[in-house]
């Protein structure tokens, strides 16, 4: 569903409607918005019904992996799932109520999932999966024992089928009859950002903090 | 769906089944959550599959109110949906990959929504959607007219089959064997601050900021 220039198929289903904001096809802006993003929601149908969980990801040119602990009550993999990557950036503050918005990043990938059951797959998936929440930690952390391994869910969607939407900037109501209102107007960044560390409990409080992971503390969640 | 005590009932989809982590069927989790987040994740049915569409949101004590523009497209009102609101509050990082996970505080609402038309409760809802989002503009802006309120789709969802997961604390591989392994481990807290306001470009950049919202920058998102 990609062509040679890795564009992502505008299928219904990823057709935009609201034009004021910014829709992209294009798999540099899905890979942003992914990079961007810490969890994500993935839709799934259960019973018939969606169910809507929160996990985390990660992701390498073809796939997105997902952690199935969470979901592993959720699907089955005959049906689609639809998963959702948002990171918010702020409030767009209007003169008017009906102009208030959000400015945000959004990716919604599609497709039919998979359980990983290859092993070197699964180590693959885990360790994109890891590096992009915890950064160092694979080589830092004991990686997983077959055991644990047979006991991870691991869900692969293909990069295939995906929309992105994203909205910046100021209200948009800077030049109609609302602007001589008089009222103040702008933007409300928001920014989540790594605090510093703290040592579990059952270590001395001056065990050593990896450089890895102290580096964190103060940078964005969105810059990797 | 609720007891007289205002307990959320426990169906089959809202059971629990991590036992490391906390579920709650409480009104005042569900609340605490709802209040602490800032947009929600829609999972809706359209054309059989499950759709994610991130958006705004407002509640009072009986519903959750949904802004529809995105989801216009996403749902006809003749099935339930999922409305996952997270907030992440940090990495979990022990000394196995295999335990590290995210501290988060999570809500589910399943139900049937429907489409809000009454004017009083849409004003209603928008105000509390409003008020949600960026407090104080409901009586800063110009609220809707007539024409913007037909314009604007409002989703009422009963806040009566939900359930609550929240994480939070130290790794919990202090006391198994891989302490031995003498790794670091701990929490890398995670928070969203509002940052100093952007002024319209369209307005001097000395328009005075209001003061309700000049007073949010440097708070945290989910201290409201």
């Amino acid at each position: 569903m990609t062509d040679a220039h890795g564009q992502l198929s505008a299928t219904p289903r990823t057709s935009l409607r609201r034009m004021k904001e910014k829709g992209h096809h294009d798999r540099a802006a899905l890979l942003d918005v992914l990079r961007a993003g810490f969890v994500c929601h993935l839709g799934a149908l259960v019973d018939g019904d969606p169910m809507v969980v929160p996990t985390v990801y990660g992701f390498d040119d073809r796939h997105l992996y997902l952690h199935g602990s969470v979901a592993s009550r959720s699907l089955t993999t005959d049906t689609d799932v639809c998963v959702t990557v948002t990171v918010v950036d702020g409030l767009v503050l209007a003169r008017s109520v009906f102009e208030h918005g959000v400015n945000y990043r959004s990716a919604m990938v599609y497709g039919r999932p998979r359980w990983v059951t290859d092993t070197e797959e699964k180590l693959h998936g885990l360790r994109l999966l890891t590096e992009h929440v915890a950064p160092g930690q694979w080589d830092h952390a004991r990686r997983p024992n077959r055991r644990e391994l047979a006991a991870t869910a691991l869900l692969a969607l293909p990069l295939a089928e995906a929309s992105v939407k994203t909205r910046s900037g100021p209200p948009d109501d800077g030049d109609s009859p609302d602007a001589a209102l008089g009222l103040w107007a702008g933007e409300l960044p928001l920014v989540a950002r790594w605090q510093q560390p703290v040592t579990d409990p059952a270590l001395p409080p001056t065990a050593p903090v990896p450089a890895h992971v102290a580096a964190r503390a103060g940078t964005r969640v969105d810059r990797h």
